[in-house]
């Protein structure tokens, strides 16, 4: 059990990319849109407590853009503002949005990007690590005092490049957040529950496993959790399901007094009900418009798809 | 809600192949052993009630195949025994374990087999139709009184071969048991909840869909619930899980004194629950040794697998 100290207050800390995404899928495009893993994850996170943002972007971002975070209680302190353009990323999905080219990738200003924290940041309780360079991600840990908690997500091309640093990084985590393939990726296992384990005797502390339409599995040494997917009918933009995924996760442990097994639990539905949202509209904009009502009754209705009682019923045999 | 009268007596009745497998997996491979849809679901089923199986074997079924149905209380009445050979089928898995590949199919006495069922049969009240003809499937039921609850399964081929004479006997039955691939070939719909919607707008009045390593999912008319896949490290032969899964599930229902949707969903879990046993060992080696406790033990991780509390906590918002 992680206790969350009320006093530190109720804070929550992102570290991740921030860019102008031009996206097209069988439904639409949308050109320069606001985007990139620490947005998806602030936004998301913003109905459950303030969040703190560690991030770069150019002299181009929008005026508009910062906006609409501080709207939603996004501190921008850490938010860096540098000569040059912003990261842009553009990616194409065919009509099985489980599978998306990426049309390109200009780093920009992103590719010298180091975070550093306001000193206000460094005392934050919970810590989310976007995917970034896991020497990065180590670099944000050694900036910060004894957070209660801590997640972190990472992509196939750290996986590659630096498997040993990161396995360095994932031990400082109390929690990874990966999909399913980089699961197998990391763990050269195709059995999902063989993978999983093996990373945990790694040195992984707890793993979620996003699995797209099939859901999300928590693995902890004792536990074992799974949450089915909303049975969503359309998505529009599967853009940012990962990062909204982790800000709905995080956000809601951020309010617990306590963060143990049955919390998380509760969090991996919140991560689902937020991603389900995000994936209904283009960029962000369904983030934008919504509400901690709405999140709360689609994570009543998890419930009730889940949920089964044991008849009382004798068998034959011991009749 | 459909009733059960215990005054019938418990039983189920079964029709669907019986057959001689051999099967080739990484693990190992197995010759001749007992197998068909109707010995994997009778099987499955017979942990919680009796029951009758309506099948068609050659004169080289071994007795000891037909001394084990009997030492688990299957009904053989309605097995018919005929000259020639039993049917034989052969198939072969890789290591991704959810692809097969058939490697010989020989009819023999399955090929005119025509079911005829006892007249102790006809007011069976639960009935389970295997993947068969659905020509066949139909005169079953034109054979049988009204049952409190049939549910049935196909397969690929029928749904190519005779679409109209299968969604008129789909259209008969309480339940439909369908893989995700099935599912989404019978609707031409990619997404998988739009796809099960568009077969209960078609006629059928309950789905569970099979979703292998991914659980599965029941839709009702006004009804979602979603169980996941024991997650089982090892995997031997898949072979049997579908009809496993379809005998557990009924079984189930069939010692239940009224049906209704709690009461599916918990035979869901105990479809899933049954089916995982019986990928652990070659062919039925594992079901044949299966025992009740076992059955409910799983059924209790199941549940632990899934659940989750709402823990009180305030949104900032609304702080």
């Amino acid at each position: 059990m992680n206790t969350l100290d009320a006093e530190k207050g109720r804070t929550l800390l992102v570290v991740g990319s921030v860019a102008l995404d031009t996206v097209i899928t069988p439904f639409g495009e949308g050109k320069d849109m606001l985007g990139g893993s620490a947005v998806y994850f602030a936004l998301a996170a913003s109905f459950y407590v303030p969040v703190q943002m560690v991030g770069v972007v150019g002299e181009d971002f929008p005026d508009s853009h910062v906006e609409l975070l501080k709207s939603k209680g996004v501190d921008l302190e850490g938010l860096q503002r540098r000569k040059g353009n912003t990261f842009r990323w553009g990616g194409e999905y065919g009509y099985d949005l489980n599978q998306r080219d990426t049309l390109f990738t200009e780093l920009n200003v992103f590719e010298t990007f180091r975070p550093e924290l306001p000193d206000a940041y460094r005392n934050t309780p919970c810590i989310f690590l976007g995917n970034i360079d896991p020497e990065l991600q180590s670099l944000v840990l050694d900036q910060v005092g004894e957070p209660a908690f801590v997640a972190g997500d990472t992509m196939n091309f750290w996986i590659d490049l630096n498997p040993e640093k990161l396995m360095e990084v994932i031990s400082r985590l109390d929690v990874l957040l990966l999909n399913d393939s980089e699961v197998r990726q990391m763990s050269g296992e195709p059995n999902m529950i063989k993978a999983a384990r093996s990373l945990l005797e790694r040195g992984a502390r707890g793993l979620i496993v996003k699995k797209g339409e099939h859901g999300a599995m928590m693995l902890l040494p004792d536990e074992c959790f799974f949450a089915p997917a909303y049975p969503l009918e359309l998505v529009i933009d599967p853009t940012g399901a990962g990062d909204s995924f982790a800000g709905g996760f995080m956000g809601y442990l951020a309010r617990c007094d306590v963060i143990g097994p049955s919390e998380i639990r509760t969090a991996v539905i919140h991560g689902s009900v937020v991603s389900s949202f995000c994936v209904e509209a283009f960029g962000v904009k369904r983030l934008a418009e919504l509400t901690l009502e709405e999140i709360e009754g689609r994570a009543v209705e998890f419930k009730k798809m889940t949920m089964f009682d044991f008849h009382p019923a004798k068998g034959r045999r011991s009749d």
